[in-house]
């Protein structure tokens, strides 16, 4: 098992609906130090990539991308999910699903901030059916920038959003993969990945 | 000028309606070497004090506080402004009512996060009316914790959240204070602070 791995097994909490609570050090409270192996992670796996700008959505994408974009000396920019009346202009946006939230979102970003000279590493904190990174993915194309990458943290490999995405050919790496998870005896069975 | 104010008068943009746009490089796009120096003053300016855990609310304050938790070597807690499934188990919920948005939201932080040992620094991007930092405020109070300081990237020094806050004798350092601003002209003034 990795880092992330060791840290799932110890502090994940499984719940029925196949929920994983993460919110110990993922997605509510965040533990830093994590984020800066994430980050240190992300980096080696994309170190053959070119990449100027990591693109996320909020909320809980921003922290860790935030960190990331230390090791890649790049600016971040998160999407939004609603509209904003701070957030005037032209604006590229994408209809997203998610599944945590049972409701449709669009997904936001300012085209001031995203052009045809970006390469550009996605990154968020869950894979699940993969409707907000659709979304991502949309705006990018839209913008003419390239997807040099996808940083995921975890995957949820049970549901349909990780293969559908590596069948399009994008570079998907998820730092944990999990395969199968048990709320009965809180089991949860990673995918074996190469190092 | 500080290297904020510097920043603010370089890439923030005036609109009617006291609206400043600083979505360049803080709270849509993000300047990570920016935001080391914001993490870097806080640390300055809040060296005193004992803190062990940094308290923002989703979502443009999670960059900041991240990074500048890796100056306090502390995990962050981000507050949500919604109800979510995923997050079960009792919670601190404050009412806020957003300026920007005009809307009523819910902050809501479990109680897993939050305990009477915690000394906390409260950490957004924004302070206008102030709405968003008294549910934060609430909250903390609520759990027994104690606010040790609040740092705040961009004071709206001519809207009252400021200025009630320090009323209410909790120690705030704003690393940008704006006393007015003009759509017309662009013109920004800023309040002088001591070094």
């Amino acid at each position: 098992m990795n880092f992330l791995e060791e840290r799932i097994k110890k502090d994940g909490i499984v719940k029925e609906g196949n929920v994983l609570k993460v919110d110990s050090f993922l997605n509510h409270q965040m533990d830093i130090e994590l984020f800066e192996q994430i980050g240190e992670e992300f980096k080696r796996r994309f170190a053959d990539k070119n990449i100027n700008k990591i693109l996320t959505i909020e909320a809980s994408g921003i922290g860790i991308a935030c960190i990331t974009a230390r090791y890649f000396n790049v600016p971040v920019v998160f999407a939004k999910k609603s509209k904003s009346i701070n957030l005037e202009g032209e604006m590229y946006v994408a209809e997203v699903e998610s599944f945590t939230h049972k409701c449709k979102n669009q997904v936001i970003v300012s085209k001031k901030f995203l052009n045809p000279e970006d390469h550009v590493l996605i990154i968020d904190d869950f894979l699940a059916n993969g409707c907000a990174l659709q979304g991502l993915i949309s705006i990018v194309n839209e913008a003419g920038a390239s997807v040099e990458g996808i940083g995921i943290v975890i995957e949820k490999g049970f549901q349909t959003g990780g293969q559908t995405i590596r069948n399009l050919g994008y570079r998907l790496e998820s730092l944990a993969i999990i395969d199968a998870m048990d709320a009965a005896d809180g089991n949860i069975v990673f995918r074996r990945q190469e190092k």
